[in-house]
């Protein structure tokens, strides 16, 4: 097995990528092509004293930065890092695809480049988020798909289900719910009302709405939505946790007495962010694509970027996509399947 | 002036609602119908030992629930105390309804019973989010309307415009943005892709895309979506934040020296908090109604009913309904007035 890592992608490559190919190959021997300005990536990998790894410099000469727009990634710039390691998927040569970088383009090139599953229309981007119960509830789709039709969502839920079950193993049964706006059904918006009947008739272990509010709360394993919806409850949960705890430093700084306090804290706030940061889930997969495409944050760390390498590597060795495959034709009556 | 306050509604009704209609009523001598079971409030009134305050108590024999439907609510209970609330309004005996009810419930009758202004054919509910600049954003509609027309969220805009201007002051040409998902002009779904051209005809300040991080930065004064959209927005951002404190807590709980951390950061806790509490701003105005409709949280206690009350009289002060009609007209070009 070998993954591409885009290891020019991030806020910290390519010294943190090199780094967390470096740890991930060293602890489970799988083979990793770095794809990126091979100058920079062997004074790089020199410098970690990594020997005899299954790791392999793929040259790329362009990057993607992180405010271009996605359609440039696909069209423009094909002899990006990020391109490439798309490419080595699409041609087989790896079998998954791995970047830190700009999210928009990489999901851009895992739909493009990469390319959907066999009988998948459209590939969902899901979010594993931290719950009060500890177990994730995961979120699809977050951003790829922009207006959807109800059997987008059915798919996404049957992704879900599948991710949930082989890749996160947090329920044997997911409870899948549809993110709407009350808890009867008949509430939401026309997609949600559609939707809802379609999978009352899966044979998914379907629960009904989910509010926003339930996202947090563990009472779900899946919610699936529309990639409008999701992502800007993506990014409204991730800067909203940022902001709470900006906003808490800003009144402690106004206070000795406070500052001793939060320093006493910090070993609670330090176990409390490592629950709540989703990198620990290893960045989110784009679940109905040819290969494996993980996407992880663009603040990613070594130890963030061997955990996205990880996952790719489970969802290899699990075979997620043959589980997909089963799941669509067990679990979706005749007349759903397309 | 009068206002009419569902005294029943709220997970401290009616002790708090009473509580905070006599502070309302000292402070600044504003009348306040207190609607609901005559003797109850009665007795809570004689228990404050307030007298000689401009408060009549309007009897109702029914309750709307916390988890009743909102059509019960105006098809059913029309004894209710939040439907005779809603029905002073539109009778003219009273110039402002506030309900800490239940919230669907009172978004009903605030169209249903109270009914749009003239000229308005979706009144939208605004949330002033807290941001890191201090300043609020914000958020309209988070409920009101589930499926939207662009014409729709072109009102919504002016709407906040005004209430940013006259109620909150925040800003005296305040930025208005669509919500979206890139910040781009053509990213977003089709309801977006429709809507910017016509945003930018207005004579609104409006800037363009806002994603979900933008709702906490302080950016953007006034944020448009659909009510499907923001009333997700709003549950996960509630959910979210009461969430993270409990976590944190958890994990407090663990040591006696994060106990004593916590014990020390109190007060500067205590100042995030109420910085953070859209309580503060005196509950979620639906602009667009006929009378002045505000629904505060239903944990509302006295000050927060207190607030309310005064949010609601600062509307009718400022002559909100002729203002936002002054704006309707000033800003939108001929061809986009109704």
């Amino acid at each position: 097995m070998y993954i591409a890592l885009d290891a020019m992608g991030g806020d910290n490559a390519p010294r943190s990528n090199v780094e967390g190919a470096v740890l991930f190959a060293r602890e489970y021997g799988i083979g990793v092509y770095l794809v990126g300005d091979k100058d920079i990536l062997e004074k790089e990998l020199k410098r970690t004293g990594a020997k005899n790894l299954p790791i392999e410099i793929i040259h790329a000469e362009e990057i993607i930065e992180m405010d271009e727009p996605p359609s440039t990634a696909v069209r423009r710039k094909r002899k990006s890092s990020m391109y490439l390691a798309g490419r080595l998927v699409r041609e087989g040569r790896a079998q998954a695809f791995v970047s830190a970088g700009n999210t928009g383009a990489a999901m851009a090139i895992s739909k493009f480049v990469v390319g959907a599953a066999e009988g998948i229309e459209r590939p969902g981007i899901a979010v594993a988020f931290p719950t009060k119960k500890g177990k994730p509830t995961v979120l699809i789709d977050v951003g790829a798909n922009v207006d959807c039709r109800p059997m987008h969502l059915v798919y996404f839920a049957v992704m879900g289900h599948t991710y949930v079950k082989e890749i996160l193993k947090s329920s044997e049964s997911p409870k899948v719910g549809i993110l709407s706006i009350g808890e009867e059904e008949g509430k939401g918006n026309d997609l949600v009302k559609d939707t809802y009947p379609l999978l009352k008739m899966t044979g998914l272990n379907f629960v009904g709405n989910a509010e926003g509010r339930d996202i947090f709360t563990g009472d779900f394993d899946v919610i699936v939505c529309d990639g409008f919806v999701g992502n800007i409850v993506l990014k409204t949960s991730e800067s909203l946790g940022s902001i709470i705890v900006e906003m808490i430093k800003q009144e402690v700084e106004k206070s000795i007495i406070s500052k001793i306090g939060a320093a006493l804290m910090l070993p609670a706030l330090k176990r409390f962010k490592k629950k709540a940061d989703y990198a620990e889930y290893g960045g989110a997969p784009l679940l109905g694509t040819k290969g494996t495409c993980i996407i992880t944050h663009g603040s990613a760390d070594a130890k963030a970027i061997k955990n996205a390498l990880k996952v790719a590597s489970q969802f290899e060795e699990t075979h997620f996509n043959d589980k997909l495959k089963e799941n669509l034709e067990s679990l979706l009556p005749k007349e759903l399947r397309e």
